[in-house]
């Protein structure tokens, strides 16, 4: 059975960007700040450190009790008990995914678009990260997402939606009564001196004065 | 059941270096020309390009009945239905591959030494790609092999064992009467005009002469 999985505040790590020495380090404060969700994203890594820093993930998010999601690599989010993969439009196809990590885990989607979000939803993706909203310098290539379309996209689809790029203190207020379920933030939580402090206040800024809670 | 491989001649893709405009032209006048297995190896395509190709190769291989491995991901070789993969000392750890992969695939690994060969071996290795044997500019970072290595290795080993790094015209001689399986080749064949006839004079100067066949 699919886990039940609590999207407020989805971390999705960045090694690049991160304040602190390890990704380990980063994710247990953001954890503590109160992230519910982890992304472990390796663009560069090989194979191998992809899986040992995964393995150590794993290890750690099991203790602090928070879901595991592995960008990309199903083969890797196997290889780790992940509960699940996060896919985008240059990942392998959901449907693809899908047979490769069975029924019982967790299939995100990026998707920019209205016809992407349609398609992913079809094709059995169990989330969807909506975005880039904003430009931001982690994805300088990433398409970007009017407001409105993010709206066609949460009329027409009843997959849980979080919104990705750009996504800080000074943006969060578009989303406070936006009816999305959470927000996936990188540099706002990784880049951060205090990366539990910066995690606590996007999280209030996103739940205080929530009419629809 | 594992399928029955013939290492004879082991074409590893380059996209890099071929000389024809699509991968599967080049397979196709490889094993044409009498490579026997093919690895689509692709270090900087997407998720989705690499599982593309590798839906291409597979219906080529299978039309013309030689193993496709594919090349560090178990996914890929997984969603494609692959022969099996290869993997490298930077890519998942061997026993983590077979898990992910079943007792049914072809599982190669990566060895310049004897020490990484002794435990690809221990570990569920299903064939040993000892090099490089020669300096080469498909790979300016590999570790090199020394004959002598090889030989250790040989003699410690049962498995079938193919060298692989600066494999030429010039260099097969080395190995004719050596023992070993097989020659993995890259740009000996793919980077050649004449892929079909350079894939059949290497073979020819491997078999042709040997006292062992």
């Amino acid at each position: 059975m699919k886990p039940k999985i609590d999207y407020t505040l989805y971390l999705v790590t960045d090694r690049k960007l991160m304040s602190s020495p390890t990704i380990e380090e980063s994710v247990e404060q953001a954890v503590r700040g109160g992230c519910t969700l982890v992304q472990l994203r390796e663009k560069e890594s090989s194979s191998r450190d992809f899986y040992k820093t995964a393995m150590k993930l794993r290890e750690l998010t099991t203790r602090l009790d928070v879901p595991l999601i592995v960008n990309d690599r199903v083969d890797i989010a196997l290889a780790v008990g992940a509960d699940g993969v996060h896919v985008g439009q240059d990942d392998l196809p959901v449907e693809v995914a899908r047979q490769i990590i069975g029924p019982d885990k967790i299939i995100g989607v990026s998707a920019s678009s209205l016809s992407e979000a349609l398609k992913a939803t079809e094709d059995g993706a169990d989330y969807l990260g909506i975005g880039a909203m904003f430009t931001t310098d982690t994805k300088a290539d990433a398409h970007l997402t009017a407001i409105e379309e993010l709206q066609r996209i949460q009329e027409a689809v009843s997959l849980p939606i979080v919104v990705i790029g750009g996504i800080s203190k000074e943006t969060v207020s578009f989303f406070r009564d936006s009816g999305i379920e959470g927000l996936a933030v990188v540099s706002a939580i990784v880049a951060q001196k205090d990366i539990a402090g910066a995690t606590q206040e996007l999280k209030k800024l996103f739940l205080e004065g929530r009419t629809n809670v």
